[in-house]
């Protein structure tokens, strides 16, 4: 049965997260049942991972099984037909022989975006993090560069998760500001639960100055989640890119 | 009585425009209900001129007189604590004697935003008009360059509107592409009901090849509505500020 790439944009707002569940709303299951609509029959979409209640996604992929025939591109625009505004297919395609977006990703890119005002943005209320203290975007810069790297990030993950290892490779972790806006960019070959979010927390305080960039270092070395600093919200933050054989990951800026 | 000068954002999706109605959700009427718990009176909160339904404001101007006693840069702070996130007071401050947010508003900023791909942006749906036709840029960018000057806008302008003069002048009036999103920014003295919109609808009518950047000429010599072209939609435009006295209004770029 021929494999279908898909490529998605979604508003996490109103959704809790990606994957499917019982008792609240998900990307997954819009995906699929829009799916449904267009096929006739019920059919599972893989994305490359969750993504957490309100978080975005420029780029997941997905991929799915069927009979359909239908010009692979053209899924896009009939599946985009039966979705509701806040999730869009970008692209679709053929996926080439035994792809599976999850077991196949070979890193991803994410974006944590921070509103630093006196006043929180109107307009950007459910996609950028209001922190209304000053931040000291040197120190900043400086803590994210030690992310970089081969590390155990066991600080950096959420409490109970259970997986075999938290040894990941970070490629990128840079700060990025444009006015009030300050973009956190971190790419690797795999994240740990929460991971982004909790370094993203660990930044803003020492942006506040409440700890100097080299506690993520001993955080790292040490490998205590109470080192780190707390779990950012998920609004400010998106997937971008899932990365696949022959992509190269960005590297240091 | 103490006049206070305030500078709000919003976004226009949620609201029916700036102006109080009687049966619809309209900016102006939520600020001034926000108003009205803070300091336990009806007060009229006047701007710089009426946005329509769906347009947004990244600083839009306004003022409004009051007894309340308070630091006037603090107003933003307790108005943002009764106002709805998608309506923020970025800034409040005493307002120079005999201010008024629209009698001396010198000038305005507005920018229009345009996804171009072919498929629309799932997170920028509301703010951003989805474009899938490719556009000529340098067709659109000469036709913009049309419209700098002082010109009869009576062509550029919504049938039946009755103002006394349709000659405006437009200081700045130029494109700039960032990937899928067309930014086109406009700034004059003044602008005729829809004049933005209208110039915006035909300036995608030159990018689609369907009019040559000459036609925006002809459209301002003859003054003729039906030579212009459609109004595009609202939700793509934003008013970014207004200018009062001792501001300069930006140029060409």
């Amino acid at each position: 049965m021929p494999r279908i790439r898909l490529e998605l944009e979604y508003d996490g707002t109103g959704y809790a997260g990606w994957q499917r569940q019982d008792n609240a709303m998900t990307v997954q299951q819009v995906v699929e049942a829009a799916l449904e609509r267009l096929t006739g029959t019920h059919t599972a979409v893989h994305a490359s991972g969750r993504t957490d209640s309100a978080v975005h996604a420029l780029g997941q992929v997905a991929h799915f099984d069927t009979d359909m025939r239908m010009d692979p591109n053209k899924f896009a625009y009939a599946l985009n037909a039966f979705l509701p505004k806040d999730i869009r297919v970008l692209d679709s395609r053929q996926a080439p022989d035994g792809f599976h977006a999850r077991f196949d990703a070979r890193g991803k890119l994410y974006r944590y975006s921070i509103h630093n005002a006196p006043h929180a943005s109107a307009i950007h209320r459910n996609t950028r993090l209001h922190v209304y203290r000053p931040l000291d975007l040197g120190a900043m810069a400086e803590a994210a560069a030690m992310v970089e790297g081969t590390h155990d990030f066991a600080a950096f993950c959420a409490a109970g998760s259970a997986v075999r290892s938290t040894v990941r490779t970070v490629t990128r972790s840079a700060l990025k500001k444009d006015g009030c806006l300050i973009e956190y960019e971190i790419c690797g070959t795999g994240f740990l639960y929460n991971m982004v979010r909790i370094i993203v927390g660990t930044l803003i305080e020492v942006g506040y100055r409440d700890r100097p960039p080299c506690s993520v270092l001993e955080a790292l070395e040490r490998g205590e989640r109470k080192l780190a600093g707390p779990t950012a919200p998920p609004h400010g933050l998106a997937l971008v890119k899932v990365f696949y054989d022959g992509e190269n990951l960005p590297g240091k800026t």
